[in-house]
């Protein structure tokens, strides 16, 4: 379908599509916008491209998007080192951080333990976060992977890497009904969750 | 939300949000995965995207896409000169190029006159339509715009324009049921379109 489009553009339509939940007709489209008006900012997406390829890596430490060797967050000397919360993805650290309840350090797993797709525990940041907690001002891991089949198996794994380091508590948070939500629509699983996690009031 | 993120990360999400349908949640979906993976293909990304802005222009006859002033069209001697087929925009070409029943040249307007949205007749290529059709070899138009107000304005518009040339018959695509749609839950409008439109058979 795309043989009649110059060579240019059907490359820049296959770039585009290789995106995450961008589909073809997608990707005709982003295209499209760039020859039609966008020249300009097509421009500055190209250099925010590079440039982000250039400058922006992984904290040394934690593992979230940074542009020296250490983040924001674990060069912050307000912060408490006892408390370690490991998440998934980058988005998840700033979803905390939107709580404002949370003062302590991250570590990003980038992905969960996820056998079915080929992704086994050294594909992600389990090691480090091993030797992160051997440290010993560290007191607790807060366990915040998603509550999916996945999440969950990378959260028991979590805990059976680190039960053996006495002083490192490991918790998982807390699952229930989500504030707002009416219980005759919530599933099965969720309800069952808040039933057997209730609290004394 | 992106206060956390390296300043070169912030900007690519904000040049992502500005293509058509990507909204702020998918521009950071899209920059993340540039980071965490595609490192090689967002440079291939960025490339292409110069080589896009760079090597792509407008067939200077009918405005479709071309590496040259003359696309693949417009070149192509086996192509009857009698007949145009207007359209919207460079994929509605390649829709009509599927059906395999059009060996006549093609005129991209690259829009649609919409007066509500500040879109006048000067902004699309309408004044250059009317150039074509001056030429004594053209025998038909077949407007093409897509059947909504704003296309059938447009076709108005362009029949009202060529009009007084009087070699030059001026034809609009057929509306009516589609193909394998169900008469039950066809709109009104269409089925009117079908009745009033009716062919012996």
């Amino acid at each position: 379908m795309e043989y009649y489009f110059p060579r240019a553009l059907r490359q820049l339509i296959s770039e585009f599509s290789k995106l995450p939940s961008i589909g073809e007709k997608s990707a005709l489209r982003l295209a499209y916008s760039v020859i039609s008006k966008d020249k300009d900012n097509a421009l500055k997406l190209a250099k925010s491209l590079v440039r982000v390829v250039e400058e922006v890596e992984f904290c040394e430490t934690c593992f979230f998007l940074s542009e020296s060797d250490t983040c924001i967050f674990c060069k912050d000397p307000k912060r408490t080192e006892e408390i370690i919360c490991v998440v998934e993805k980058p988005m998840d650290v700033i979803a905390i951080e939107r709580t404002g309840e949370f003062r302590g350090l991250y570590h990003v797993l980038h992905g969960v333990w996820a056998p079915m797709r080929g992704v086994g525990p050294e594909d992600i940041k389990l090691k480090e976060l091993k030797l992160r907690a051997l440290k010993e001002e560290v007191k607790e891991i807060i366990i915040a992977t998603s509550p999916t089949v996945e999440g969950d198996a990378t959260a028991l794994y979590i805990q059976d890497t680190i039960k053996d380091i006495e002083s490192v508590k490991c918790t998982r948070l807390a699952q229930g009904v989500p504030k707002g939500g009416d219980l005759e629509y919530l599933d099965d699983l969720t309800l069952g969750k808040a039933l057997s996690g209730r609290l004394s009031m």
